[in-house]
C-alpha cells in the first residue's frame, strides 16, 4: 500500500494558483500519494474555522495534514497556524522580502490573481477564445491578418488544444489549418496560408501516436492506418522544412509545453496573464 | 511617471506555475508598473548563464532587477543567486520544509509541473476538451448522460469559455445550452435537458454588461437591445428559479472565478490538474 498525506490547499479566492503551487511541489515527491482537497474562496475567518475543524478531523484519522495556503489576509491564516496540520503559506512567505525590496506596502487584497479587476485584458482573452473558436480547423480564412500565430499540421497532430489554451492563457489569437491529403497530392501550402507563412507555426507527431488516437475515433480507417499516417507525418514535414515552417513534436508534450515553447520562439507578446 | 521594476519569471519548465506566482504576488502592489519577462526551459547551466547576462544588462540600466525561479536543480539557480539580481526560489524555500515533514527526499526532477508524465489523466483533459468542442451551444444532445455538468444560460453570458477552461484546467466535460426565445415564449426549459436538470448549473449576467457584449457582435440589432436583454435575463432566471438549477451571475466574475465556483458548488470530482 502506498503511503498516503492528506493535502489542503486554502485560497481566499479561486485555488487555482495553490492547487498548482501544490502540484508543483508535490510532484517532486515520488512514491507517496497524495490526495488533494482544495478549499476555494476561504475569504473569512468563519469560513476559515470551519475548514480548520475539517482539517483536525482529517488529522484524528492519521498523518497530520499538509496545508498549503495563499492567504492574503492575517486573521484567516492565523485560523490555519493553529489547526494543528503542518501549514506553509505562499503569501507570507515571499510578500516580506518582496515589500522590503521594492520599499512598498502589499495591498493584502483578496482575491486578486484570477479575478476579472483588469477589464481590457479580460476582454482580450474572450476575444482570443472567439477568435480561436471561429478559425479552427480551417473553418475560415477571413480575419487570419489578424492572427498572432496559425498552426499547421496534420489532423489530430494535437492543433485545437493548443490553440485554445493559447487563448485562455496567454489572451493570444491561434488561429489552425489543417495539412490534408490534397495538400500533400498537390505537393504544396494551401494557397490561404501563403501569405502568412512568416507567423505559421508547424505541429508533428509520430505516425505511431498518430495512429492511435486516430484508431480511438475512426477504428479500421484508412485515416488511422499506420502507414497513411507515416505518409502524411513525413509528407507535411518535407512541406514545412521546404517553405521555412518551424515546428514541434507534440508527441510526449503536454498542451502547456507545446504552448510555451511556441510563446518562446515565436516571440509573441501575450495579452493577458 | 509610474515606478517600473523589471521582474524576470525564470523555469527549468514551461513557465507558467513561476508566472502564475509572480503575478499573484505582484498583483499584490499597486502603483508599480511590472515589466515582466518570463525565461522558460532554463534547464542547464549554460542556458542560466545566457540569462544572468541579460539580467546584470538589465541590471546596469536602473533598479536591479528582481529574479523569481521555480528552479529544481541547484547549479541551474546558483547562477542567478550569484546574479546581482534580488533572486527569490519558491521551490528552494518550500521544498527543505517539506521533505522534513515528509520524511523524504525530492527528485529534483526538472519541468515536472506541465509535462505529459500522466498519460491517462492527459487523455482525460483532451477528451473532455473534444467533449466541450462537440457539445458546445446545443450542437448535439448525444453522449449529454456523460457530461459532468451542462452549462446553461441566454447567448453571451460566457457559457462558451467556462467550458473550455473547466476542460482544459479540470479535465472536467462541460456541454453548455442556450436557452432561447422560443424557450422563454413556451417557458419551459428545453426538453433535450429535462433528463439533466440535476447536473444543470445556469450562468447569468447583468442586462447593461449583455446588450454591450451583443452589440460588438451585431450591433444596432434587437438580439443586443437593452429591453430584449433585460426580458431574455429576467426569463432565464424564472425558469432556473422554478427548476431548481442553481446559478452564477457572470458580470463581474474572471472564467476563474466562474468555473471555482462551479466546481466547488456541484462537487465534481476534477479528472486532472
Amino acid at each position: 500500500m502506498p503511503f498516503i498525506r492528506t493535502v489542503f490547499l486554502v485560497s481566499d479566492g479561486t485555488g487555482i494558483t495553490v492547487e498548482m503551487l501544490g502540484h508543483s511541489l508535490l510532484s517532486q515527491f515520488e512514491g507517496i500519494e497524495f490526495r488533494k482537497i482544495t478549499a476555494p474562496f476561504v475569504n473569512s475567518v468563519e469560513k476559515a474555522e470551519e475548514w480548520a475543524v475539517r482539517i483536525a478531523k482529517s488529522s484524528r484519522q492519521g498523518e497530520r495534514p499538509i496545508v498549503l495556503t495563499t492567504l492574503v489576509n492575517d486573521p484567516v491564516r492565523a485560523v490555519f497556524q493553529s489547526s494543528g496540520a503542518f501549514v506553509m503559506d505562499f503569501f507570507e512567505t515571499f510578500l516580506s522580502p518582496l515589500e522590503r525590496e521594492l520599499n512598498a506596502k502589499s495591498t493584502h487584497t483578496m482575491g486578486r490573481s484570477h479575478s476579472a479587476t483588469d477589464k481590457a485584458e479580460y476582454q482580450q482573452r474572450m476575444e482570443a477564445v472567439n477568435f480561436s473558436l471561429a478559425h479552427d480547423d480551417g473553418i475560415t480564412a477571413r480575419d487570419l491578418p489578424n492572427a498572432d500565430v496559425i498552426l499547421v499540421g496534420v489532423s489530430r497532430s494535437g492543433k485545437t488544444p493548443t490553440c485554445l489554451y493559447l487563448a485562455l492563457q496567454f489572451g493570444v489569437k491561434a488561429a489552425n489549418y489543417p495539412l490534408i491529403p490534397e495538400d500533400f497530392e498537390r505537393d504544396t501550402l494551401p494557397d490561404t496560408l501563403r501569405p502568412f507563412v512568416a507567423k505559421t507555426y508547424g505541429l508533428t507527431i509520430a505516425p505511431e501516436r498518430l495512429s492511435e488516437i486516430r484508431n480511438e475515433r475512426r477504428p479500421g480507417s484508412k485515416y488511422a492506418e499506420f502507414d497513411n499516417c507515416r505518409l502524411e507525418v513525413s509528407s507535411a514535414e518535407a512541406m514545412m522544412k521546404r517553405e521555412g515552417i518551424r515546428w514541434i513534436n507534440s508527441t510526449t508534450k503536454s498542451i502547456e509545453e507545446i504552448a510555451a515553447t511556441i510563446m518562446a520562439e515565436t516571440k509573441i507578446v501575450r495579452r493577458a496573464y
